[in-house]
């Protein structure tokens, strides 16, 4: 039932919430949570991290004058009270549905959000272009970038603060400090912001905080010469931003307006150089289940709001994230030198269950893909068995790493590709679709995909076994296909394939999990009369070289299938057949692979059709190579 | 002449040097510092970075267990010195030379260099690695990453720093701190240090110096808890790297071994957590005419040891870099919002010449390319057009901020990717061989490969042209080909290429500068008879379908020619064909690339013909299509 909001209902943007007094603001903030918790409750989503910032949006839209000022929100997860705030509520209930509200923030979907996001630590570099383009043209609007401290673990942020006063005078950084990104906080720089936490500074800030308020108005050069009082001598420290040329202003208590706002003014006043807002907040903030739940509701599914109790459908199959967790915990008790990392995904690579069993040889270097990387291909050379198992699409932080010192080096690190291919509701910015193109180019690697969860299982311990070279194991996000876990996996013999399926007119080449739709494809040609062979190829490097041309040699088609982009699987099928000569005399070689458009999110069954990987597409594309009328078919056109 | 080095003539590893005094070693880095200079004036390469740690080198062999100690030196374009002296003085003249020592730190090459290295600020993590996986075997060993202040400004290092505390207590990071990377150094970090530096810790720690050496030999507790004193009683800050988790120790006179040595002895003890020791050094120290060059002879050719004088072959054509600066200030001076970025190459890019035109219009980010590529984000959202120029090489450290920030976000950021393709005597880690691969799997990408540089002249014109998508226009290294800068430049259609020269037997289609050879390996063909079309395809993202198509359907052979990896140019021409059904009835289709491995350093050339990319490479593959035996056409074979 949707929450009571006599007041949100009179705020169709920002601006209506300019002459609210703190005790709106407060009664504001208070309908915002509300309606964010009952519209995630329908929708599912990342809740924990904007019931952690309500009174920060608040505070920020009534102090700046957006979107003429741009706020840019880090990650953008916890932007759904800043949606419902600028014009979005209305969609609010359609978060990360297809055809809906993105679960990130979105150039396309709103000036509200000049700069999208979805992945960490951006939002700083950004901001630095957006305040460097008004300096040029000598406007003086506001650039305020809000950032999480566990994006803080991540180099980018470093870099651009590095830059940062270098670059302009005029700069917001607001530090969210929940201490708590999805997985808890890594490294000295989170220990740092606690001591800043801890020290007598914040305590006796509670207590100023009223009388700071108190002194506003004033002119506006005594107030910036306040503010930065107040952030410079209330401090224990800040020294840490300060050395990198930002005044440092807190920490304040992110959930309380009295504090925020007029901290906000002042710090709104300050233009001799960039200023860094220490908030503390707590995610999951205002909404007992999320306060008490261990991740703090980072992500849910549908919930019963009054008590919490998320609607999980329960798995038909255990997760690929569980297989590989569990068989990488079988390969770690048969080998100690068998170490796992995680850039701050834990849980969701399950590392975790290998930090259980073996809490010495687990290392989560928190989000810092560049550091993971390197620090594998270390451990590899001295002479461990490293796992990384990070997300495809995060992998593309740490891409120079992985040529320069895992495949130059020919470090035998072993890649565990999680979320390769598409994602469903989190959309484009995190579909894993470039990975086997940007590995599959580099000398040396071995690539596995893997079809179903039996053969994550072979894959883990064949990587476990290659120890000459970088390998990698992609696979999906989500369930299994329930073909039951192996007892024992097996080593797989490298670059070699296998047949599933014989026939004789078509071929279907899969990597990777479209083994299954490519299975139904050749049900629904035989159907129709064209017998199908079915191929796995399990390694998209080296490729099974005798069995793509003997495919070749034997049908009249060849149709590849993967779940990544152009120049990847496919790519590398038609190179080697080309070179071979394989294609001098004809063959009707077609190459599935996702569109060259990133495709917003969706149920992945849609998006699969939409790619032309369903069962569907791809026997559609083995008769168009045929020359079979399609609509005939009885297929889609 | 060889110096005369009776004492470095008795040195044939580390061991060596174990027991040799204060004087001894005094003369013996006196000896190294004249074979370094003497080698390098034989083989050209990196001389003044070599220079400025000559001391640093002889204490760290001399107080260290190398090779069971792991140093690791950052870059390792300063490892020369290091090289000499351990084992490997005998091939020191071959330095960057075809088959012989790498000018960087190679595994390879020696178990001195257990992690190699060429970009910059990997070493901590590998260093990481090697400490963790120590600790994992219980074993003793020291683990040393030596860094350069310039490397500090990625967030690579920070990210390692991040973590080290966390990792291990027994780690040694020496921060070589010479105030100059390749460029004048960036950011607030740069400024930082050199607070330290000027602080008064730093002076009155020269005149202590000698007071701490007479200490030693002491217990090692005592020495330790010495050290530590020394460390952190003596500076006036040092708080950044303490504040995650290192001691600090320093600044040092790293050019004076009696502070040298007994600080690292002391260090050496040091195994509660890791420290960072803070060397002060000189680039090109001690050589006259590297201190007296604005660059401290980074990268030199041969040269005159006595008056320094560099033996520089006159060009016979501007280079790549001065074209497209050039005209990079041309559509600066016509548009307002050009704006330029450079990741601490702004020589190396020629962005210094639109830094001397438009000072406040150009931003070097130090070495931080994923901020340049986010920073560039920015500004071309808030209306900017910005130039990001970066190496192909480089611009794999911003490839996650390449797809997130700018193709997801359709910005329209303008990528000058400088040394594209094979780039000589830097080797297999400064090679750009994949961006064509992974840029061309992005949705929307546009992406210019240019023949020559009146090419380069327009595509540069194109490209600030294009306003509604990321563009990329790369070029490689050096020379231009002499055919003449255009007065003025064109703006090309958008995926459209061109035919240079009809024919009607073979079809060779270039991406990029291999068009030369292209032509010469057309004038081959015909020589033996055969008609040869080439065309140059500008664009390898979007395609010139229609010219494509027609190649294919008018020629029986189609040879792909590109300067990069399999999974690019060719591979979207065989995926094009392929679902065009052009590759249906047969066609000698070709696609020419590097070769599937990490070339090593050599001649360009030479080079070219390892990758069967010369003239007489193309003809061979064209041949072959056709089924002509090459040895009797008189190619090789």
């Amino acid at each position: 039932m949707a929450p009571t909001t006599p007041l949100l209902d009179t705020v169709n943007s920002p601006a209506d919430m300019k002459k609210l007094g703190l005790t709106e603001l407060r009664q504001l903030a208070d309908e915002v949570r509300a309606e964010t918790i009952q519209a995630v409750s329908v929708t599912g989503g990342h809740l924990g991290a904007g019931l952690g910032v309500v009174e920060l949006t608040v505070a920020l839209h009534h102090v700046f004058d957006t979107p003429k000022d741009i706020l840019i929100w880090d990650v953008g997860h916890q932007a759904y009270p800043h949606k419902i705030l600028t014009g979005r509520r209305d969609r609010i209930r359609t978060l990360r549905q297809g055809g809906g509200l993105s679960g990130f923030t979105k150039r396309a979907e709103s000036e509200y959000d000049p700069f999208g996001a979805a992945h960490a630590a951006t939002s700083i570099s950004a901001a630095l272009g957006f305040a460097v383009a008004r300096d040029q043209r000598g406007e003086k609007n506001k650039v305020i970038a809000v950032i999480g401290d566990g994006s803080m673990s991540a180099g980018m942020a470093y870099e651009a603060m590095n830059n940062a006063a270098h670059a302009t005078k005029d700069l917001i950084v607001v530090l969210n400090d929940n201490d708590m990104s999805i997985a808890p906080p890594v490294g000295g720089m989170s220990a740092y912001l606690a001591r800043q936490v801890s020290g007598s500074a914040y305590r006796s800030l509670r207590k100023i905080g009223r009388q700071v308020a108190g002194a506003l108005p004033k002119p506006l050069k005594e107030a910036a010469r306040k503010a930065e009082e107040y952030g410079r001598g209330m401090v224990t420290g800040g020294t840490f931003f300060e050395e990198l040329g930002f005044y440092y202003v807190g920490p304040i208590d992110g959930h309380n307006l009295e504090h925020l706002v007029p901290v906000l003014k002042n710090v709104h006043e300050m233009t001799d150089k960039p200023v860094l807002v220490h908030v503390v907040t707590q995610k999951g903030h205002g909404y007992a289940p999320a306060e008490n739940a261990a991740d703090k509701y980072h992500g849910v599914v549908k919930f019963d709001v009054v008590t919490g109790q998320q609607s999980k459908v329960p798995a038909n199959a255990p997760s690929y994230q569980k297989v590989f967790g569990a068989e990488l915990v079988r390969q770690g008790e048969k080998d100690k030198r068998i170490v796992a990392i995680t850039a701050a995904m834990p849980s969701g690579t399950s590392v975790d269950m290998f930090a259980d069993r073996f809490p010495d040889r687990a290392f989560d270097v928190g989000i810092a893909e560049q550091h993971a990387v390197t620090f594998a291909a270390g451990l590899a050379a001295d002479g461990m068995k490293p796992f990384a198992a990070i997300y495809s699409t995060f992998l593309q932080r740490g891409y120079d790493q992985v040529v320069h010192d895992v495949a130059i080096q020919h470090l035998p690190v072993r890649f565990a590709i999680d979320r390769a291919g598409l994602v469903g509701a989190d959309g484009p910015t995190h579909a894993g679709s470039f990975d086997v193109g940007y590995l599959g180019a580099l000398p040396g690697f071995v690539i596995m995909g893997a079809a179903d969860e039996a053969e994550l299982t072979h894959m883990v311990a064949t990587a476990a076994d290659i120890d000459d070279r970088p390998s990698a194991v992609r696979y999906p996000r989500g369930e299994g296909t329930g073909v039951g876990i192996p007892d024992k996996a097996e080593i797989l013999q490298i670059g070699k394939g296998r047949v599933v399926r014989e026939g004789n007119t078509v071929a279907i080449l899969s990597f990777g999990t479209r083994l299954q739709e490519s299975l139904r494809a050749a049900d629904l040609l035989a159907a129709r009369g064209i017998s199908t062979t079915v191929a796995d190829a399990r390694f998209a490097k080296p490729l099974d070289e005798d069995l793509i041309l003997r495919l070749a040699r034997e049908h009249e088609a060849l149709i590849t299938v993967e779940e990544g982009s152009v120049g990847g699987f496919g790519a590398f099928v038609l190179h080697m057949l080309a070179d071979r000569g394989a294609l001098d005399s004809g063959l009707k070689i077609r190459t599935l692979t996702l569109p060259d458009i990133f495709q917003d999110q969706d149920k992945p069954d849609l998006m699969y059709i939409q790619a032309g990987l369903d069962a569907d597409g791809i026997a559609r594309a083995a008769l168009r190579a045929l020359g079979v009328d399609t609509a005939k078919a009885g297929l889609r056109a």
